[in-house]
């Protein structure tokens, strides 16, 4: 496309990477040319973008030399090296990785929720983390029909949200089971294949990992609610992409369950899957590979007036890291 | 054993039979006769005892005639229809069915919780469902060092507690993945392999399903607090033998994070493992042959000065059903 923009997308060969390449190409996002980097072990590399291979480049100091659009899904540590150069090489950054999302400088976007807040970025917007965009998704909705007053969160995680690593980790356990092999654990602490592992990212004080302190503090900064009371417990489970989250909320005014589907209903990104009478309720194996994030199992807490419980699952490399840092540029263009 | 008791195991070719049968040799419980009975479909297969086989028997209307003790892991409406023929010969019904749970005149008996309750049977004593004494096994001393206001449960359910049906699923289908086949759900409403069901037993009013209802109103009735606010989600993921539940619990009197450990690790039947700086954190792969349940990740809720996060799991089929069954007789024996 003459009109398009000269776009670099950072950690190609990730999970993350590989998703943003081909929802690049599904969303007809305007390209003019596309440039993809990943590590050095990873440099030499071919990736596909649609009917072409793009040769992966090792990322250095000159890389964003000519790119309007730098997408970084790399890894914290490469965000905080590289994205100040491409920003200033005159590249807009989104950043899907947690070195900035906490910058109160730097916008941190869900586009259903605060796009307007992308506006004011000053060369980087920050992606949240896969967790806490599919849980928030809901929440803004509920937000708006009632005043959030609390919130408890159980999630079910992926393992792609571990990466390519994860995926194989998963892969490569469930093969060796099959085989009747004794199962060696790969990548993740501890076995995950007919497993689950209440630890994602490291362990801080007071007993909380990184993930679930990351979903706190996300989740509060997104709807402009510093002190939202939330309990967050994340635990990975041995599904392959979407992520799933049991959910408690508690609101200021009663919202009814049916006001609280019709809000859902009416937010886009979200689709209400809720017939469980006739076995239909959001599931990982239906949310992958979709947009939307699907919400069902929508009831009202009998232990307190003012709460519902529900359940909400999504597509862990689509809305929660590919497609939204794309719905991002998409709104900057 | 020569002053054993003549007993009979019903259901004896189900997951919780077969473990019943196993466990009775590995706590030398006193067995003087054994005779395993199920459906007319499995009449005339063995079942090992020791070193034993026994023929499995169809259930009659006389076929309790001199039998003492009755394990029953039948089903509701088997045992619906039996155990009270079983009493009538003078037999100790032990139950683990729904049949007779909240049946005011039967006690729902956890022996490390409420064992004083066994002894005002009227020739039945109804075991709880397994999620159940998962969840209650840490909720009784938290409550008697704090007073339980507010109980916030999400399970992780294995497909063991569905039965060998629920085990022979995820099997199947896992190796039908792992073949590289297209998978055909077997046994659950979908795919359990690298998927999450949230839906366990049938849907009622209210969009709560049976197993969730069954969680409330068995918590309260073995901590004798018939008003207690209970909210629970469950769900079926695919690991084969032990439950996980995600807890969060407000207590009257603040119970801190040293207090709720302390608590835990003194009560019978419960392990603390929480050491997540050495990545020690409760796992089902862990709990699995355990007859204790395994508790971790405990913290205190930030969002509420009185409620503190834990995770427990525990062998479904042991603590979960034929471990806590067999307890219930050695206690009345």
């Amino acid at each position: 496309m003459a009109n398009g923009k000269k776009i670099a997308v950072v950690g190609a060969t990730g999970a993350v990477g590989q998703t943003t390449l081909k929802l690049l190409k599904q969303r007809n996002f305007p390209v003019r040319d596309l440039r993809a980097f990943a590590s050095a072990r990873s440099a030499g590399k071919k990736v596909k973008f649609g009917d072409d291979e793009v040769t992966v480049e090792p990322l250095g100091a000159d890389s964003f030399k000519g790119i309007e659009l730098a997408l970084f899904s790399a890894g914290s540590e490469q965000s905080r090296e590289f994205a100040p150069l491409a920003v200033k090489s005159g590249a807009l950054v989104i950043d899907k990785s947690n070195a900035f999302r906490m910058d109160p400088a730097v916008p941190l976007v869900v586009p259903e929720i605060n796009g307007a807040a992308a506006r004011s970025h000053r060369g980087i917007v920050a992606c949240p983390n896969c967790t806490t965009i599919v849980t928030v998704m809901p929440l803004k909705p509920l937000h708006d029909a009632g005043k959030l007053r609390r919130v408890i969160a159980t999630s079910f995680q992926a393992v792609s949200g571990a990466g390519v690593n994860g995926v194989a980790a998963l892969r490569e356990e469930s093969l060796m089971w099959a085989r009747g092999e004794k199962i060696t654990a790969r990548h993740f602490q501890h076995q995950i294949a007919f497993n689950l592992i209440p630890h994602i990212d490291k362990f801080t004080e007071g007993g909380y990992t990184g993930e679930e302190i990351k979903l706190v503090n996300e989740i509060r900064k997104i709807l402009e609610l510093p002190d939202l009371a939330i309990s967050p417990t994340t635990v990975r489970v041995p599904v392959f992409t979407a992520h799933s989250i049991s959910v408690n909320a508690e609101t200021e005014r009663k919202v009814s369950v049916a006001a609280a589907r019709a809000a859902f209903d009416r937010f886009a990104g979200l689709r209400v899957v809720d017939d469980p009478m006739h076995n239909r309720y959001p599931m990982p194996l239906d949310a992958e590979g979709q947009d939307d994030c699907l919400v069902g199992r929508i009831r009202e807490d009998l232990s307190c007036p003012n709460a519902i419980n529900f359940w909400v699952s999504g597509d862990q490399l689509r809305k929660g890291a590919a497609l939204n840092g794309i719905q991002i540029a998409e709104l900057l263009n």
